[in-house]
């Protein structure tokens, strides 16, 4: 067991209040702010409502995500993940927890999602860019913090 | 697509921890202490356990939300949302992540939950004032960057 | 209801960025960099994915955690909690939300949770100490901001 930590002290970064408009498909809205922003690192947490959403679970063997369907209007309960950069681009990763109508819940990697009536996001940058490293293994770029920099 | 941001750097705002007591109604207690605190924009974190909880799922051809009961103790597995303005007076939105005895998981827009034994909840102030517009459409007040301050 | 508060302005106190490595204990790897860091209060927040974990639901009556397996490889939508002081010690404290391949959910207290590609975690400190006492009427230590230091 071991990890890698970068840190920083009071050194800020900016906070975005992002709230998507109905029909917005967040997982799209959420890559084009963050490539218009310029973000390099951030983290992402979100609440709101989908009238249908995309949900993924990673196969292994396949090397690709599983795509479940959640098609009926249901509360996004949690939105949580970040972006980091892969091949110097900003990449929008975030997991979805979904309410059903009679309080069950779906979720999964978030492929897509359509807003009703409201998506209110919360975008921190971190102290720190953030950056991917393909990883053929995985099928995946996972974020590498011995590529990471102030 | 489109959206609105809003941004500061590293202006900070106040950072709170609350940990409710026993007993604890935790949407009441949330909103007295956004009130009391004078929070006019601010993003809600917590862990913890109900005893019994009761969550929405909001039904857009009634305009109300369905109510779903969880009448067992349970875990807060995620509590998450905001605070905002709603004439003028802090309005909390969280939705509720609950994990049943065995390893189950129901949610919702919360509309009320008992803590037992605790509710461990991080309130961050936005470093803007985030207010909601009554929309008639939709039967809730939303999020309306256009008129956040700073 | 009642309840305590500890607040500072702009602060700031640590982030980190924690990946973990394949094959990583989750719980173990966060207690370590906790106790490694001499962290006396923070909040934690994750996404990833286990092969495998055990789940907990705080069983009232016997005083200890109904153990739930989750035997199969599953995305880790959420993972929230907080850092506080038990006996002078860092204690984590996560809750975890986890999607399985056909996007239906499991969750709870974190026992153990095996990574696998990733675990992207933000942890950012409490601008105050946060100090657990033992509670013998609940069988567990419990955050008691009366003990709350700067």
């Amino acid at each position: 067991m071991k990890w890698n930590e970068v840190q920083t002290e009071g050194s800020g970064g900016r906070t975005f209040v992002v709230v998507a408009d109905q029909g917005d498909e967040a997982f799209a809205m959420l890559s084009d702010f963050a490539r218009e922003q310029g973000l390099s690192g951030a983290q992402i947490t979100a609440v709101g409502a989908f009238t249908d959403a995309t949900v993924g679970w990673y196969d292994r063997e396949r090397q690709e995500y599983r795509r479940n369907e959640v098609d009926e209007q249901c509360e996004v309960l949690s939105l949580v993940g970040d972006v980091a950069l892969s091949d110097g681009e900003p990449q929008v990763h975030v997991h979805a927890v979904l309410g059903l109508s009679d309080g069950t819940v779906r979720g999964g990697h978030l492929l897509s999602g359509h807003v009703w009536p409201t998506l209110e996001v919360i975008v921190r940058e971190t102290p720190v860019a953030l950056r991917k490293t393909s990883r053929p293994d995985v099928g995946l770029a996972l974020i590498d913090l011995d590529r990471t920099t102030t």
